[in-house]
């Protein structure tokens, strides 16, 4: 029997889907993996793109993102745009088991978040606020960075789970939501057909639903790579302009077999299998 | 050649395809005729659902969502959580040709909207304050009301355009997110396979990216209607609580054929084609 599989986006994946992993070997469900090992990338302060430490909006405050979604059951929580807490995915997965609705953003996440016990943090590190400042300054102000962390686990129950989360491109738009907490754009997770958690330029993944449709080509007998591959194809045919974007995509299938491609090259996830952990780099496709 | 199709959720789609047609006999475009049409259920103070007079979240606030997207591009608008504004279709459209964001949300929303010329509007009627403080009083607070306008149309060019826009659940949470703003769950349009918009209880329909479900059903070959109902089986079989609630879309392909379904009885929805509006009750699937 195996222990599980954990993968995660980009570098800091790796230390995500070791976190993941030993959550997975003291016996922790998919959802307890994804969520461990999210929370590593979260409370990294050295991370700009993710929780604590992440680059600020425009106006110098970090507006986070996160959601999970239950391949078993379908189950899902995200929040949008919620503020003063490091680790956004712990209240995603509380939106889910205790909301009556599934998805929060704005003031109400974070009132959300206050009633059921998550204190007000500093999420601005010196270093992020530096760097707003710097910003602020340059005659150039376009947004910067979109390396959302995307995490799926398959559990020893062959139990299948997604999270995503992200602090958004460096100093966007108050309120700018991209595709990482949205169901079927930043990840979805199925039980039936797969997981997959996407990654990049939010505003062109969401345009194609990249990570429902990953699951779709999975469920329709795709492998995972495959699968992955297809899904980027599809974008770069339909949007060319895509291809001067990154837009990644991460997957797993119910068999445990896990999968990634990019719309360009210098994409890599982390995979945990059973106490092993490799790193992946993926190039680009030009279907 | 012809001058257009709409299609509209509800009754009150009947009114909105009317203004839909209108603006396609003009040489509207199918965006066009989306945003004459929503706006329409939008600013009519009877629809306790939409827009303006829709019922406020549990705060006593109006809270709208509101979304777009141009088949031919792929481009996308869309608001949540947005208050002060009576016609968020128009907004969401804004977002889309004037943001180089696609999604804004809350306070950032209302950000955006002050600043591209929409001033701050009354959107709470008496009526819907007097629903509001009967709900307060009552000993049963559960949510009330999922009526979305979905509206979709087929310009004379051939171009596909979708809309969708909702005041979300009456008395709902401050924040809370339905499907109806996002892309894939509440509405997609895509040249290449056909546009969908869905209405109902949104925290089962983003659950299954719906939408953009239905149109992947039409590239593959499905009619309208079948495409719907493929979508709606699909729901039942994988979570038949589903059945409790209403989970309905509706359809519109490339050579303008129109259809729609719903989980359970009592849907509707309003076609019009050049010049000749019809409307369509539709049926419980038993799949």
């Amino acid at each position: 029997m195996h222990r599980g599989v954990a993968v995660a986006t980009w570098k800091f994946g790796q230390a995500a889907v070791a976190a993941s992993g030993a959550a997975l070997s003291d016996g922790g469900s998919a959802m307890d993996a994804v969520e461990a090992g999210i929370r590593v990338a979260e409370l990294d302060a050295s991370e700009h793109s993710v929780g604590y430490g992440g680059l600020p909006n425009e106006d110098g405050v970090v507006q986070m993102d996160a959601a999970v979604m239950d391949g078993a059951t379908l189950d899902v929580g995200a929040v949008a745009s919620l503020e003063g807490v490091r680790a956004p995915i712990s209240v995603a997965r509380r939106v889910m088991t205790d909301s009556r609705h599934v998805f929060l953003v704005g003031e109400g996440a974070g009132r959300f978040a206050r009633k059921h016990g998550f204190g007000v943090e500093e999420t601005l590190t010196d270093e992020a606020r530096r760097k707003w400042q710097e910003w602020r300054g340059s005659p150039n102000r376009n947004g910067d960075g979109h390396d959302t962390i995307g995490l799926l686990s398959l559990d020893a129950d062959g139990n299948l789970a997604a999270g995503c989360s992200t602090s958004g491109v460096g100093f966007k738009e108050v309120g700018r939501v991209g595709d990482s907490p949205l169901i079927g754009s930043g990840l979805y997770a199925d039980n039936e057909g797969g997981a997959a958690a996407a990654t990049g330029l939010g505003e062109e993944i969401l345009k194609f639903c990249m990570s429902f449709q990953v699951v779709e080509f999975m469920r329709a007998g795709l492998p995972p790579t495959e699968a992955c591959r297809a899904a980027a194809s599809r974008m770069l045919a339909r949007r060319p302009e895509t291809a001067e974007h990154m837009a990644a995509v991460v997957a797993l299938d119910p068999q445990g077999r896990a999968g990634g491609y990019a719309t360009r090259d210098g994409f890599s996830y982390a995979v945990w299998r059973d106490g092993e952990a490799t790193y992946t780099e993926v190039t680009v496709v030009r279907a």
